[in-house]
């Protein structure tokens, strides 16, 4: 169990209340409170699944008697046609809890297919796969664990567990030096220091100010292998910025040590998922 | 000044508290809490906006000074490179706050712009563009705002306040007859009923049981084109199904009411958009 | 178990909180905490009895181990002096939570009980009784259930699920025509439209329009019965505005398709019920 | 302003959730966000106010500008046909805002009106009108309030803030004596302690252990006298049970201190309350 | 249990999300989900023990699962290096929610220990030990409970359930004799009334006013023994004011009925205890 | 304006729940609503102020019209008897906030001072003042402000922002080598990884793990000397355990880098503070 299992118990709350609100008429109109179902979830095209938890906390949350049953685990790739989980317990629970099971799974579901998509491409290189904080505003915990079980690595959850030095505060602070002066005196040493940069001539300074990760951000990729040379080893490098999966490879024929990609979140292609009652 | 602003501050009250959590370290670091600065918010390829009251209450919420003024109204259409907003106010505010708006902005432009382009696409046809359920969970009620104000329609909000009866509906309840009658003596006479059908067969059935709308899951263009006939008017006929951009035409051509898309919301291309500070 | 069995949590654990805050200072100096033991809930008056699930809830969230045993089901009528459930549990438990229970079951079964005077009433005639949006701030939920199971039906839930343009709409809009246009270009295909009318005269615009259901605002029995003959079955009608348990067989003859009833959730009387402990 | 106007906020955005929802689609189809209007409160039927912070708390959650402004206070009379408060600001806001905010004003107003009767019918005698703990859950605060402003006095607030000994704990402690032994052990000495007596036999126990005041459980009215003149003074005297306007004065002459009215809350008859909007 | 318990597990809930968040990283990282573990906690040093129950929550919170043992009951003494629990479940769930209990326990206890060694000083003395309100913003129910456990008396647990008449408050209303009867038109008949008085000169107004307990703000010793003279049994006498462990025997003598010490709340020294996993 | 003030509202709110409840019933009876009145909050001793802003939330909470003016800024030391704020608004305003304005205010200024004092005993040594996990439940965010506000640094929030393999994790996984490399296939490249060892034995491991920060648990001052020259400079050195203010310098000679202190926030004495009004 997870531990942030307590968590994620107010998500799917919150997600039964916006699809159930004053009650599903339709089940209650025809479902009987007693009878018993049984049901599939059924992947209709191939793609990697995660969010199985997520999708028994929904059942369960509407009936703790509901039994769900994965035939997978979280981060295996399933086949078109190939059966998910199976979940047993009254006609009504299943159903009115199907629409939301299913869009926590498809969602996330979509986000493990792309990312391990992008690790299988990156398999023969050093450089390891990013997600950022371009998620769903209130999915970002679980959009994260679904980048994770795939096999890609999480930057920061959020402004306050790490730093990162963009355009903007160096602009604010005059210089990268000034800048993370600034941090060092503030921020806990317990947290580490990025800093972006937009060209080449700014890493000497990144590097004289002992940052802990240079972030090059929509470098060509001539200039970052350029980069990886001058850091050589002083600091890990990170690309970023519009890095499709069609690039992946270029960028990380240039040695950086981990490439982040808004598209893993911002832009999911939902997997196709079904609910079917056994009959 | 909508009826549910004071509903949306909770989501984007969340939002905020996902990603500062106990606070913006870099941010916090390098600001001069009094700091003042402006910034625009660029369209980096064409599309059409949503959501610019929701990224104004980001900032707002932060900081109830600062001022948020769009160029454009959602709806409209932005070319790449234009302003579709300025922010003024403290620089904290606008750097704090900058992600989460641009995560509320580009999903839900992106869903616009999906939306607009099969509206588009229907315009001389009778047909109307629907949302569906397949929405991100917390974010349902802001979706389905893109999509309206895009041109499309929404179909029900949730499970509460609309009847669909669909085929697992059908066979806990034996017959569409037996469901509709069912549904008739529980649900308030304020809703409508909407039977799902898989086959030509059951329309008759259907229509003898006086339902409001015949959905007409996963059928073949020719197959939806007989149904439109044989149910001539006496229920509204809604597709649905997998239907793509691509089918829209063609779907639009058999003479269907209403179109409604999963795809419009369950796997939305978020529209890049970028905020930048005034030097 | 209901479907909005999860949401029903929220209410009861509100209402205990509100009711045992820091603790209840007088049981918990009383009963050691492991003492058992067992009570009845008694009709003290003649009634129809409704929300023996909310009970229930009430002593099992304070304790998961306590037992309570209906003996009658939601919308039974109890005879004065009838046990209508048995709880067992710790002492503690029963007595911290015996006054939030009756008050939620004698408010509901009060509702119940109103209504089902009414549902008798007209069990001669088509009409139905339908409740309003006149309830009780926070217990809509529940009091629309009370209705429903004492053989009521549901007026919308809302204003969000259903479409009641009345008077002060027509005002802004112009028109009815006008009115109703404008709904038709915004709300969900899936909402019926309603339109409130003050006298004869405006009947043939709002069959022009097409609505689903025309409410008669404050009407004599006769201009009802010359409205129900203008209507001719092309839109239901619904009776509303004062109507009390006195004038409801005169509106029924009046062939109204529903009479809507402020007093069943504004007005209601409690049903007298008690809790006693066995000795 | 009082100070739990902070605690009030929460009270009317659930009431206004319940309500509106995801939008108040009627009202958001046909009224320009821009369209200001005015309206007025008008009494139907005469009656006691109580609540106009409340109503005006609806409006301005929905939109701080609008202007509340009340013609009368809280506790006073209004005749039937008069104007109770105005209310200007856009259109949307006072139609969406109008429900909730009538709801909660009738009914505490149909509060104050029966607390007020009892208060005038026990003007020449020196009981005292109080409440009960039977209230509408989720509005007790609300519901005391009404009573308060209306001449009545409060009764405890809940479990936590005052010691009431009832039949149940006696039956539990073993005796009156043992009862209030243990409460002195453990609750505050800033908390008073009552006790309920069922007959006249329980009350030389009840002096004896030196309690604040002595409840007497539907008592005779010769027997309340009796209970009077046995304490004679040496704990204050409270009538409980069953006690209606028709018997309020017989039961004053006994001469008790208090006079609890459980039907003042629990069987409210709501004050007929419209809202006009100007032409 | 508690007739609280329900509310603490929202206090529970909200420390183990401030100290979890997103996840336990490191525990996480290393723990495979299935693999049991079991724990003591232990007193590092002498102390009365307090908040065991808190402690088994934050663990079952986490874990239905977890076995919670404790060895000693709250208000127990523990010798330095005595075992207080035994904790049982998965490795990581006692890893993660290690902290979250020993800063409850550790709190608690810390308050239990300070207030036992005051109820000690006062054995053989009438006075007894009441704590205040200032107590920890979030905790005051949990910090009055360890208070209590250790054989001091709770004050009042807030504003709103027992009446203090302080020194500001009778500037506002001009006297003791006002202020009294200010209150008096207003409260409930169930709160007790007290006046804290800064000189002997306010006594015979005090005691005029008939107030249930009267305050000496910080009297020297000489002056209490006077002021309790003055008094004579017509109302309780509490000494508050900055007193010491070290003035309280002193205090006592003076034969006040209460003696309400901040420092027990405001200024804990934590007691020292630790949690050891097995080996 | 801090990133968190929107946070840091739940939890004032909060804490004025706690203490107002259903209303404060002295103030209300006593203060006409319009009365004005003003206040100073006076040092009763010296000290180093944190939570200005805190405070002024509270009254602001109440009512936004509150004036709060602080003569001071957090981390400014007030001498005995100097004033630190002044408040102007209604009567009632100043008196419901006072209580938990000055809870906040004295435990965040006890944590300042304590931490100030900390800080000068080290200002000859590089040696920083850290703080810890052990903090009051609930306050954390805000606790952890006091301490960097006086010159402290802080360590992680939470279990989710850092890494800290703490001898049980070392348990577990079998050893320092192991458990790094666990922690490094999971963890956020952003996220620094520190190891608490025991023992000298245990560096090496720990260097060659290429940890970022060394935790030394308990050790004697000689071996923090040797501890600090075998790591020599290849990771950042933490002392920890016990560690009071008497050992402070002994500690700070070694050469660590930090020095960690659970006291500064387990065991707080309040800084004496008070609110006195103006006449």
């Amino acid at each position: 169990m997870s531990t942030t299992m307590f968590r994620l118990k107010e998500i799917v709350a919150r997600a039964l209340e916006e699809d159930i609100g004053t009650g599903d008429i339709t089940t209650e109109s025809l479902a009987d409170p007693e009878r018993q179902a049984s049901a599939e979830i059924i992947a209709k095209e191939p793609g990697v699944i995660a969010g199985l938890d997520v999708a028994r906390l929904v059942f369960t949350t509407l009936d703790a008697a509901v039994e769900f049953t994965p035939t997978l685990a979280d981060g295996d790739r399933a086949a078109a046609g190939q059966v998910v989980a199976r979940v047993k317990g009254t006609a009504r629970t299943i159903l009115t809890g199907e629409r939301v099971a299913l869009n926590f799974l498809q969602r996330l579901s979509g986000i493990a297919t792309a990312t391990a998509a992008a690790v299988e491409l990156l398999q023969y290189y050093p450089a390891k796969v990013m997600d950022t904080r371009k998620t769903t505003p209130g999915l970002r915990m679980l959009e994260k664990y679904a980048v994770r079980v795939a096999g890609g690595f999480n930057h920061r959850f959020g402004l306050y567990d790490s730093v990162l030095i963009k355009e903007n505060h160096i602009k604010l602070a005059g210089s990268i030096k000034d800048a993370v002066a600034g941090v060092r005196r503030h921020v806990s040493p317990t947290s580490k220091i990025e800093v972006e940069v937009e060209a080449l001539a700014q890493i000497p300074d990144a590097l004289e100010a002992h940052v802990d990760i240079i972030m090059l951000d929509n470098f060509a990729a001539e200039d970052m292998r350029k980069a990886v040379q001058m850091i050589d080893g002083r600091a890990k490098v990170e690309a970023s910025g519009g890095i499709t999966q069609e690039r992946l490879t270029e960028v990380a024929k240039a040695g950086v040590d981990y490439i982040s990609m808004g598209s893993l979140t911002h832009s999911v292609k939902a997997l196709d998922l079904s609910l079917e009652l056994d009959t």
